[in-house]
C-alpha cells in the first residue's frame, strides 16, 4: 500500500533588501508553494521572481493572502470590516496571478496568513470575506485553511476548501497551532515521525496530551531546507508519496 | 459627415478615508475611466466599488499605474530600476482585474499615471518596462500613453498603444501637457473649442504658440462635471460621437 | 460666578493631496488642538504647516497619536505588542514635537486617537505602554484620554491625566462615546447644553438614558465651524470662559 | 605624535521581522552610529531597541535621515519638493531624538542616507532644506555629507558639516563613492591602508587613478565586523586614536 501526501510551504516572504529564508532551494524540495502577496511581505520584484522559477520547476502556486500589515508580519489580529477584507483579499490574489499569468502558468490556490488565518476560522463573517472573494475570483482555487467556519461554508461558496497537518509547530487542543513565533527548532525526525501519523493514522497529539484527528491532503512545512530533506527521505522510505495538492485531494 | 471620439477620466482616486472628484457622477458622463491601483491612490474597496458601478454602467476600464507614492500622488518622478517597474505595472494590473473579473467585466485598457506618464516618454528603458509588463499580461489591452516611445515600440512588443489629445491642460511645445498640479479652472467653452480642434482639425496650440499636430482616438478630461457635460453637449452639437475606445480607434 | 473649559479639536487629519476639515479656520476657534502625527493622518508638510499656523495664533498644541493605519484611519482595533505601541507612541510623540520645537513652541500634551483610545481605556497593558512612553519623553504633557485605565495609572507615571467631555458625540453607558463613523450632523444648540450641562452641573446623558458623571478640564468637539462657533457663543453667554488646558486644569 | 579620528557606521537598518546585520556587535566596535528613522529601514522598536543599546555602552547616536522608500531602501532618487524634504528630515531627526531623550542620552548628528546623500551634494536646494531642518531642530548637531553644497552652505545655516573618508567603498572622481549596492567584500588590510592614507596624508586614489584631497574627521565604514575590527587593530599600531566626533573635530 502506498500513501500520497502534500506539502505546502510559505515562500517570498522577504521586502526589498531584506529577506527571510532561502526561497530558491526551497522551490526545489516542495510541490506547492504559498507566496506572500505584498501585505505582510512580498514586493512585485520579489513576488515576480519566486513565481517565475515555481513555474519553471513546476511547483504549485497560491497567493498567501494576509492583513495589510508589513511590519507585523500579518501576525497582529486586527479587527476589519469584512467588505474591505474580501477587498484586500481580491487585490492581492489579483496581483499574484498577474505574475503566474505572465509566467504562463495557473494559480492554484490561497491560503490565509498569520492572524487572518486564525481570525478566518473563528469568525463567520471573516470566513465568508475570505471565501467571497475566492469564489468571485475563480471558483476553481483550492482554499487551504485552519479548522472552522472556512470548512463550514466551503459548499456554500461552490469551493473546495482544505484543512491541513501541523508537523513543525505544536497543537494546541483547538486543532491550531501554537504561534510561529515561539517556534522552536524542531528535530527533523520528530517532525517526520509527526507526518506520518497524520498520514497514516490521521492523529496528531495536542500540547495538552489530547488526540486531535488530522484528516488532509497537504501538510504545512515552514521553510527549515534540512527539516524539509529529511521529512521527504523519511515519507518516501514509508512509501508516501509527496504530491501535488490535487493529486492528494483526488486521493483522498 | 459625423465623427467619432472617445473621453477617457480619471476615478477612484480616493484613499481609506479621503476623496478626490465624485467618482459616481463622472462614471455616468464617459465611456472610459482610468482607476487607481493602490500606488497613487486608491485601496482595494475603493477600486471594487468604482470597478462595479462602471461595469454596471457599461463603462469600460483600465488600470491606472503609478510609481509607488501614495504621499506624493505618484507625481515625484523617481529612478526605479526598470525590472521593478516593470513588475510594479504587474502587479497592479492584476489587482484591478482581480476587480473587474469579479465583477463579470473585462479590463480594456491600461494608462500610465502622473510622473510615470511622462518617465515612459522620455526614456525608452522605462517604456520597454511599461510594454513589457501589458504584452505579458494581456497584449489585447490597449495603452494609453504621452508621445514618444510607448508609440514608437509598441509594434515591438505587440500592442496597440494610442496617444491622447488634452484639453483641459496646457501643452507644452513637446506634445506633453503641463502639470496637472497647476492646472487652472478652465473656461468650458474653451475646452470644448480645444476638443473640436483636435477631432476635426487633429491640431492643438501649445504654450508657446506653435501648431501641434494630434491625432488620436481619445481625450483625456479631469473630473469638473460641468466641464464634462458642456463638452458632451458641444460635441454632440458638432456631430461628434463619443464612443468607446475602440470603436473610436476603428473609426480612425 | 464663572466658570473656565478647555476645548480640544483634532486638525491636519489630511494626507498628500487629501485633506479632511478646514484647518486654518479651526485654530481661530479653538484654544486646544490635536496634531496628526503620520500614523492614521498627517504627513511631516501638513504636520509643519499646521503646527507653524498654531504656535503662530498661541493655540496649544498636543499630538494625537495612534496605531500605524493610514487607510483605516486608525480606527480599526489591532492586537500590538505593548512594547512595539510604546514605541510607536514615543515615535510620534517626537516627531511633532520637532516641528513644535522648529516654530518655537512647545508641546503640551497627547491624545490617543480612534481605536487606540479606547484600547487605551480598557486594556491595562496599552494604558501602560501610553503612559510609559510619554513619561519617558517628558513627564509635563498632560495626557487626555477616555475614562478607565490611564486616568487609574496616571501617579503611578507621575503624569497629569485628564478625561474629556463629549458634546458632539452620544455617551455609551461606559463613558465612552459611539464611534465617530456613526456622527449624525448636530443641532448646534444640543451641542452647547451638553456642554454646559457637562461645564455646570458635570453631568451627561447616556444613551440608555442613564446619567453619567462627567468632571473634566477639557471638551471634545469635532471640526464643524457652525457648530464650534455657536458653543463658543453660548458658553461665553452663560460666563464659561474657553481657556487653555493648563488653565482650566488649575481652576478646577 | 598621535592622530585622532572618528568612525561612524549605519545601524538599524532592519524592519519588523527583518534584519540587516549584527547591531549589538557594531555597537561594541565603533565611536558612532548613523541610525534609520523609519523611511529606508528602521521601525519604532528597533529605532529604541538600537539606542538604548548605544546609549548604554556611550556610542554617539545620530539620525539617518531618507527619502521615503522603504521598499528601495532609499537608494532611489526621487524629485521632491524641497519643503517636503525639509519636513521629512524634521519627522525622522524628532522621532530618532524621542528615543534617544527617553534613553537620558544626547543626539550628536545627522547624516543623509542613500540617494539623498548624494542629491544633497549636486542640488543646492535639496542641501538647503537638510540644512533648515536640522538648524531649526538644533544648530548643535553636526551634519556629515558627501563633498557639494552643504559643506559650502555650513556657515549660512551657523551650522557644522563635515564631510566623511570612504575605505570600503571606491572614490569617483567627484568624490563621491560608488554605489553600495556594487561594494564588494574587500579585502582588510586595503581598507585598513585606505584608512591610514587618510588620517595621515588626507589623500585617497580615484577608481581612474586620480588621487582627491580628504581632509575629514570621520571614516565611513560598513557593518562588516571583522573588516571593521582589523581597521581599529591597525590604526591602532600606527599610533591614530579612534574617538567621538567632536574629540576628531577639536583635534583636526
Amino acid at each position: 500500500m502506498t500513501w500520497k501526501i502534500n506539502i505546502n510551504t510559505d515562500v517570498g516572504d522577504g521586502y526589498g533588501q531584506w529577506r527571510l529564508g532561502v526561497d530558491e532551494e526551497i522551490l526545489s524540495l516542495v510541490p506547492t508553494v504559498n507566496i506572500a502577496c505584498g501585505f505582510h511581505a512580498g514586493d512585485p520584484r520579489i513576488m515576480h521572481r519566486v513565481t517565475a522559477r515555481a513555474v519553471e520547476l513546476g511547483v504549485d502556486v497560491g497567493a498567501h493572502v494576509s492583513l495589510p500589515d508589513l511590519r507585523g508580519f500579518g501576525r497582529r489580529p486586527m479587527e476589519i470590516d469584512p467588505g474591505d477584507l474580501r477587498d484586500d483579499v481580491l487585490y492581492q490574489v489579483g496581483s499574484l496571478d498577474a505574475f503566474v499569468r505572465a509566467e504562463g502558468g495557473a494559480m492554484r490556490h490561497v491560503k490565509p496568513h498569520g492572524a487572518l488565518y486564525t481570525m478566518c476560522g473563528k469568525r463567520v463573517d471573516y470566513a465568508q470575506a475570505l471565501l467571497e472573494a475566492v469564489a468571485k475570483y475563480d471558483d476553481e482555487l483550492i482554499v487551504i485553511t485552519g479548522p472552522g467556519w472556512p470548512q463550514r461554508l466551503a459548499a456554500d461558496y461552490g469551493l473546495t476548501v482544505v484543512g491541513e497537518g501541523y508537523i513543525d509547530l505544536d497543537y494546541r487542543p483547538d486543532g491550531y497551532p501554537e504561534a510561529e513565533e515561539t517556534r522552536r527548532p524542531r528535530d527533523p525526525e520528530d517532525v517526520a515521525l509527526r507526518a506520518l501519523r497524520i498520514v497514516k493514522e490521521h492523529t496528531a497529539k495536542a500540547l495538552d496530551g489530547s488526540a486531535i484527528e488530522v484528516v488532509t491532503p497537504t501538510l504545512c512545512l515552514h521553510g527549515d531546507r534540512s527539516v524539509i530533506r529529511h521529512v521527504r527521505e523519511r515519507l518516501a522510505e514509508e512509501d508516501v508519496d509527496v504530491v501535488g495538492l490535487s493529486s492528494a485531494l483526488a486521493a483522498a
